[in-house]
């Protein structure tokens, strides 16, 4: 067997350590897929104590990241260090030395992916990151390699394991979403700035990239809209749930004739289906191609082993493909880089959708024809209707109005021409509705 | 852009058929992704009439397959005929003109793989094989590349769309299997002669592919323990319902301590899982692995172009691969073939589940008190129990038990002291549970 191949780690904490740990206790078997050893032989931590720590083997530690990039006898640099700053630095420089790059850097490769892949094409090197999206399901791959007979229609994706656990708790506990969002703090689950999670920022990461695996377009994070989970209230779960759906923050990314839709948001989707019963941290995304219909994958979003077998995955994989031909390689984004397409990605007025619309209005006769007259003279029509007393205030009701499918910019104006009128009392809540089956 | 690869399809019946519209209608993307155009230049099927109305683009047709391999222009045969006669000869001898073989025939593969995969070895070539597994559904690929990382520990598939059919529309509709099966048969779901399917032996081929490529060991399908779904009744899969499963017949393989297990048959499965809510003729495949811990894939298992969104994606990657050199391919089957391992397949004697247990008993006192003793002279222990009457004869009462986990061997004895009671009518049902959670 060849000598192993030498890797450098940049950044040992939660993915880093468990990156360390399944490479070391499943050494064997991976050798035997590789066909050579993948060995560990430089780690870089601003915190030298927590690298000494891990470095069981005897390995060099260092606090300067940059001396792990510089080093002439490290072959791949595993990026765990995460921002868009330093870390882009360093995979420039990585790939600037001609060192092969894996990394499960969403927010970088969604801002600046165009940039690093184009220096890695430049210097013939692979650029890798299986792990940026989804932790430890395949979905790049599946993406990338297996789903290429295809033209993708769309992806659907709960690809954010904290905001999935705070709605999922919502709805099994009848709670709002401040204590929720404080226990999953206390577990572990989310951060203390929990913004990213919550604000739907890292799912629109996500989204992104895996938009531009589909699609074959770049990948353009300022062209997504985000709307993440912090308005949601129990009641509007729970009156989904009695509609039959079930709300999720889901990832969309659709191709349309007039271009790609590509936005995170939190939608009611159809209790029956498999992705409406993914629950707590858990992630799982459905991708619909015009061959092989939906296929969906299921596992853990995040967590240190999970994740690390996304980096060691590309490990392998670059082990195994560094001596071949750069051109032979696949491709980075699935489709060759110079066949890229300009399909322009849609801004959010011109998606469609179907919704749910909840509204307060005071009880009195005629208040529900006023309110479809005008929604009637948007173009919408009304699927489904529930009506329910406001538990806080006597004379107030909750109406619920499923709306047929248009598009956001009419939905927009029907909602703004309902929030006018004297009867209707604060902000109409809309959902948008993914039925997922088309 | 490279000249086009040369495809070759022997067999032009579903998937044949599949796979050219699907090369055909998504050529442009296809030759994006690949890097080079993948053209269908040769035909070939025993029906000329059929192989010449598929053949819409001048391709040569002919009813001599061997035509097809002997020509030289052709880089790539794909075998869709079937079998383990006819298609054997013809991947050994495409095998043998140095051409890369794409097939479809899990039966081939799971009976003779070894003796394919070593000629090809020996000649360089690539043999792929996704489309022999779960249709549409990635697996091969996930495993092979994806979980490289993972000491997998086991797998298990809802792996035959017929069976799976037939058990949810026994469900949902309250019917025996006989009228099911003859309307699964009217809507094309199952073939005439439908033993493969219902009697787990189709799931078998699979259960033994994926066996292989998870553990690094040959392909052994004289080794799998079967049982089909011909015997489950209605009333078991009612009784399983109010216990908090659903049956589903499941192809499972796993690591143990003495060694491999690889078995088909019904198992109970609880609600909660995904997996038992995948239904009708879709097919879902969970993987646990160490360090990724539980993925699933669900997606169609078969159709025309499903499974040929499969054969396409290994006429993506043989596109892409060939020029590698063949030691740094991915090897056939993930592990290294001079690196795969002799752990034994165990006998089903070794294997261990918990079971249901399902007895017709006459109604008198003492009864139970006779069987649990019996069970637990046999050193099983229960954990759920029902009674309930008999439909059919008043005097007669069905007793169904919930068993804690213990080996094949106890449960076979068990059942033996239990069937010799006099008060014991007739056979004990035994289906075997699945928690898919460890």
């Amino acid at each position: 067997m060849m000598k192993p191949i030498r890797v450098g780690i940049l950044g040992v904490g939660t993915v880093g350590g468990g990156t360390y740990t399944v490479l070391k206790r499943n050494q064997e078997e991976i050798a035997r897929r590789a066909g050579r050893g993948i060995v560990v032989t430089m780690i870089a931590d601003k915190d030298l104590d927590r690298a000494r720590s891990i470095a069981e083997g005897g390995e060099t530690v260092t606090d300067n990241a940059q001396d792990v990039v510089n080093n002439p006898e490290i072959d791949i640099i595993v990026e765990l260090i995460g921002g868009t700053t330093i870390a882009k630095d360093l995979i420039l420089a990585a790939i600037g030395q001609g060192k092969h790059v894996v990394t499960a850097n969403k927010a970088l490769l969604a801002n600046h992916g165009t940039e690093i892949f184009a220096a890695a094409r430049e210097k013939g090197v692979m650029v890798a990151f299986e792990a940026a999206v989804a932790g430890g399901i395949p979905i790049i791959k599946a993406l990338r390699e297996s789903l290429t007979a295809n033209r993708i229609e769309w992806i659907a994706g709960i690809i954010n394991g904290t905001a999935n656990f705070i709605l999922s708790e919502m709805r099994a506990k009848s709670l709002p979403f401040a204590p929720v969002l404080e226990q999953a703090q206390k577990l572990g689950y989310a951060e203390a700035d929990p913004t990213y999670d919550i604000e739907g920022i890292d799912a629109a990461h996500k989204i992104t990239i895996m938009s531009a695996i589909a699609f074959g377009i770049p990948v353009q994070f300022d062209k997504v809209y985000i709307e993440g989970i912090t308005k949601l209230t129990q009641e509007d779960i729970s009156y989904a749930e009695e509609l039959g759906y079930r709300i999720k923050l889901l990832g969309i990314t659709r191709r349309v004739e007039q271009g790609i839709e590509l936005r995170v948001h939190p939608a009611l989707v159809p209790t029956s289906r498999l992705m409406a019963n993914v629950e707590g941290v858990m992630n799982a995304v459905v991708v619909k191609g015009d061959a092989v219909g939906a296929t969906l994958y299921y596992g853990a979003g995040a967590g240190a082993e999970p994740t690390a077998s996304s980096v060691i995955a590309d490990l392998i994989d670059v082990t195994r493909m560094q001596t071949a031909d750069p051109m032979h390689r696949v491709p980075t984004l699935s489709f060759q880089p110079d066949l890229l397409s300009d399909t322009p990605v849609l801004p959010m007025d011109a998606v469609e959708s179907a919704c749910y619309l909840r509204l307060q209005v005071i009880d009195k006769p005629g208040v529900l024809a006023e309110i479809t007259r005008l929604l009637a003279e948007c173009d919408i029509s009304i699927s489904a209707f529930i009506q329910k007393e406001s538990v806080d205030e006597g004379k107030l009701v909750n109406i619920i109005l499923l709306t047929h499918r248009t598009t956001e910019k009419n939905t927009n104006t029907a909602i703004q021409s309902i929030e006018a009128l004297p009867v209707v009392m604060g902000k109409v809540t809309r959902i948008r509705i993914e039925e997922l089956n088309d």
